[in-house]
This record gives C-alpha cells, structure tokens and sequence, in this order.
C-alpha cells in the first residue's frame, strides 16, 4: 500500500472510533439526570454538548482505545475512559477560545461556545465538562478496579493540571513576551498538547494491565507522537488556510509568537516529523501487526492537512 | 456555656484547622515542581495561590477532619483530602468572581484573581486548582486504600460538577431570568453551595470507613448544614455591610434575585436556621460528646455575622 492509501484506511478507522465515542457522550450528556443528580440545567447542558459533540476528529479516544487492545483489554472500560479524555480535551478546547485567552470565534467551521452561548455559560461548561471526566473513570459502571481508576486519575490529573495542559496553556499566554528559546518552546509544547497525548497512550495500558514497562513504553510512544502533533500544528499554522482548518491561522506569527517551525524553517520540521514516526514504530516493534494501527496513527498525526 | 462562648470556642477550633490546611496547601503549591512535572509557570503558581491562601474560614476543610475524626480516621490523609475540597471551593470562588460570572473585585477583603493577575490568569488558576484536587486526592502520598479514593474522587465529581455545584451555579445566573419559585430556590441552593457542603461530611465518613448507614447519615448532616449555610448567607446579604463581609451585599436584591429570605422575610429565616440546627443535631446524638465541635459547627453556621 502507499503511504496515502495507508492514512486513508486509518482515516476510516479513526471515523468508527470517532462515532462510538461520540454515541457515548452524547448518551452520556443528555439533559436527564442519572446518578441521583437534583438536576442538569437544559442551557448549561445544551452549552457542554456544543464543546464536545462538535465532529472533532477524535485521535485521542482512538489512541486510548487501540492502546488498551494492544493488551487485550475490555473495549466498554476503554471507551468510557477515552470519552473521559474527550471531555478534558473538549474542556480545554472551550476555555482556551474564550476572549481573555485565545479570543476565537470559531472551532471546527461553528461559532465557539461562547459565540454561540455566553461566556458565563462558556466558562461553566468547561469547569463542568473536567469534573465529569474525573466522575466518568470513577464511576461504577466503568468496569474497572479501583487500583486501575486511581492510576489513570492520578495520571490525566497530573497532565491536564498545573505541571501540565493548564501549566502549558499558562506558559503559551506569556510566551509572546517571555520569547522562550528551543528549550523553552519543547517545554510549553510537551505541557500544553503533549502531556494529554502522551496520557492517552498511557491510559490505554493502565485499562489494560500492562506491565510498568510496557506502560512507560506507550507512554514515550505518545510523547514521540504528541511532539509530532504539535510540529505538525505549527507547520498548518504557517501553511494552511482557514477554510481547510475550521479555525483562524497565522495567529501565531501574527502575534509574534516564536514555534520551532519559526526558528528552524519547514524543511527543518519536516525532517524532525519523519524522525518522530520512525520512532514511533521503533516503539511499537515489540508489538508487531498489532500495532499497526497506531503505527498508522503516527504516520497521520505527521501528515495530516487539517 | 454561652451559646456565644461556644461560638467563640468553636472558632479557636476552626482557626487551629485552618492553620494545618493551609501549611499543607502552601507546601503543595510551591512553585517547586514535583512528582514528575516539567515545569511550574511562577506567575500560575502567584496566581493560584492568591486564589487559595487568602485567609478563608477553612469550613469545609474542618467539616472533612472532624467528620473524619468522629470514625477514627488517620489525620493526616483526612487532611488531604480537606485540602483537595479547599482547592475545588477556591476554584469555584476564582471563576465565580470572574466578570462574565459574578463580576466581582473583591474577596475577603483582598483584590480578586482576575483583578490582581488577570482574566487568564483567573481561569486557568480556576481549571488547575480543580485539577488539583483530583491529583491529590489520587495521589500515593495520600495514604488511603484505593477503593476510600474512587469512593472520594467519585463523590467530589458529583458534587462539584453539572448536578451539583456547577449546575447550581448556571441556574444561579439564570435565576434573575427565570424568576425560580421556593422549589426552583431550594433544588439550585441544594446544588450551587450545599452539594459540596454535604459532600465534606460524606468524604469524613469515607475517610473513616464508617458503613453506608454511618456515611448515609454524615451526608444528611451535611445536608442540613449546607441550607443552613445558604440562608444565613442570604440572611447576612439583606443585614451585614460590605466591610464586615470583605465583599460586595445587597447584590441579590439589586439583581432581583430571589431568595427564600426575600419570599418570606427575616422572621421566618431565623426559625429555619433554628429547626435546622436541631435537626443536625439530632443526626449526629448517636456520637454523643464525640461530635461536639460538629455540632457547634452547625450553630456556628447558622449564626455567623460574616
């Protein structure tokens, strides 16, 4: 097969995760309440299902679905824990648009929660859609033991937290005036995007048991792949339009901010992009055929046009 | 004694509290990173820190110890998990002040997050500190079985997000629109400030493995106390001034927002707090003198001036 006819059939893989997961949460986010909750308030609800069920391209579920099957682990507790990712995902999605962050007025070609509802309702169904991550893997229809939900809540915690996504976010709102160098840059980018990548590997092997090796090996091949998904991002930012990607680009030239494409040039970062999927194969050897799948998720991570 | 001796004997007790939280929460969010992370953005970390240390009566911290303390539990994990409590009621109290929401400048007396940093700033404080309190409750360092934690983590969800205090919170803004009746009143108070309330004396219980119908009855307690707190609260909005409460009053009438203090007067809400205070009372009589300070807690709540 060609490498395009391969990042096709991912692209139809990737499309069947995508549905589950969002049959899930749309189950899941309906305006009934379950659990014995008082209440879920129609507008704040409506508000949270605009961030999640927004046709994303759901590469995050997906990793933590293929993940777990690599060691042969339950698909129900799988996706619910990658519906669980999607939330924290969706979540930060939803904040990092509001006007006193990044100011985006569309995501994915519609308006931006805040657009479409208020800020008020923008901010409440980012906090709400993070907290019911935490309430999703605890919860006790998540088939799961208690040892195996407390190490995938201490891990997406410590990734989504202050040492990671919101500590990168932090970093990226102060980076037009702090200029960070390379190492300052790969730092940011591994908090902001990686950490939650890099989770989504991880938690795949924690749902299935893996061995501490095999855990810390996944989690490097979502490190390998979460640099590549940022490299990628600044090379679209620079090359893309915004019809093609739903969103504004060029912002972060526009705005002064320096990315390693900025610094090293194009050819520069597509270099690195093929070193990262090569070892990101390297990785998953160990694995064989069945792991071909994400092999094929790496190749596409650095590709992708949109 | 004095009902007001017992008050100020109550106080000592919550001061005493206060002090080990905060020695705790100071330690835990140095901008010294641990446990792995990369990075603590500084100005994040200043932020969080005002949003959290900035000498709040540490209620529900001493709700969890004393709740704790009632079935024999350790101290020191009873502590953890009052200070991951104390972290998503200074996340809420963060957002809440923020312009889209409640619009406020001033918290205890001190300039709010987003006055002193800035709106970013305010929000990704809010979404670490709610982070936060999952990673700690999570975490190895919190000495507790695997099963107390999902049993916390699971709980703390519920009661934080969208119904619970989250929820109660975007029915609060909608309540100047929708003009809720006593039900509508009760179910929103219920979610937005007692959900969490409740939840402190359940997680003491939980901490202690008291048995369901133990954990059952701290969680009604709790109950109780969280009306009780949410009418005093009204209560001291029609009576106290600003200075005494280090906040802006006379916000809710000048919103026309309806409370169940301005539906059926002072009188009226004072005999509630009284019934109130009897029956959380009645609720811990089988602990006998062992629940003492939880029971000045109650009349502690149901009296405060600010």
């Amino acid at each position: 097969m060609t490498t395009s006819q391969k990042v096709t059939m991912f692209q139809i893989a990737l499309q069947q995760r995508a549905a589950s997961v969002e049959a899930l949460l749309a189950d899941l986010l309906s305006d009934m309440p379950r659990n014995g909750e008082i209440s879920r308030p129609p507008r704040l609800m409506a508000a949270i299902r605009h961030g999640v069920l927004n046709g994303g391209k759901r590469l995050r579920p997906l990793l933590v679905m293929e993940s777990a099957a690599l060691f042969g682990a339950d698909n129900l507790a799988a996706l619910r824990v990658a519906a669980a990712l999607e939330c924290v995902h969706s979540y930060s999605l939803v904040h990092d648009d509001l006007p006193a962050m990044d100011d985006d007025d569309l995501r994915r070609g519609q308006p931006t929660v805040h657009r479409k509802f208020d800020e008020a309702a923008a901010i409440l169904a980012g906090d709400s859609l993070l907290t019911y991550a935490f309430e999703l893997i605890a919860s006790e229809e998540t088939e799961l033991d208690a040892q195996a939900k407390v190490a995938l809540i201490s891990a997406l915690a410590r990734a989504a937290g202050l040492g990671g996504m919101t500590g990168g976010q932090a970093l990226d709102l102060q980076a037009e005036n702090d200029n960070p160098d390379e190492e300052g840059i790969i730092r940011l980018q591994a908090m902001k995007t990686g950490a939650l990548i890099r989770f989504a590997c991880e938690a795949g092997a924690i749902v299935g048991h893996a061995t501490a090796g095999e855990r810390e090996r996944m989690a490097e091949y979502g490190s390998a792949i979460g640099i590549a998904y940022q490299l990628a991002d600044d090379l679209l930012d620079v090359t893309a339009n915004a019809t093609e990607m739903g969103k504004a680009t060029g912002k972060d030239a526009a705005a002064g901010k320096a990315t390693l494409v900025s610094l090293y040039g194009v050819e520069w970062t597509r270099q690195q992009l093929t070193g990262l999927v090569g070892q990101a194969e390297e990785l998953l050897a160990p694995f064989g055929s069945d792991a071909a799948l994400l092999k094929d998720a790496a190749r596409f991570i650095a590709e992708r046009q949109s």
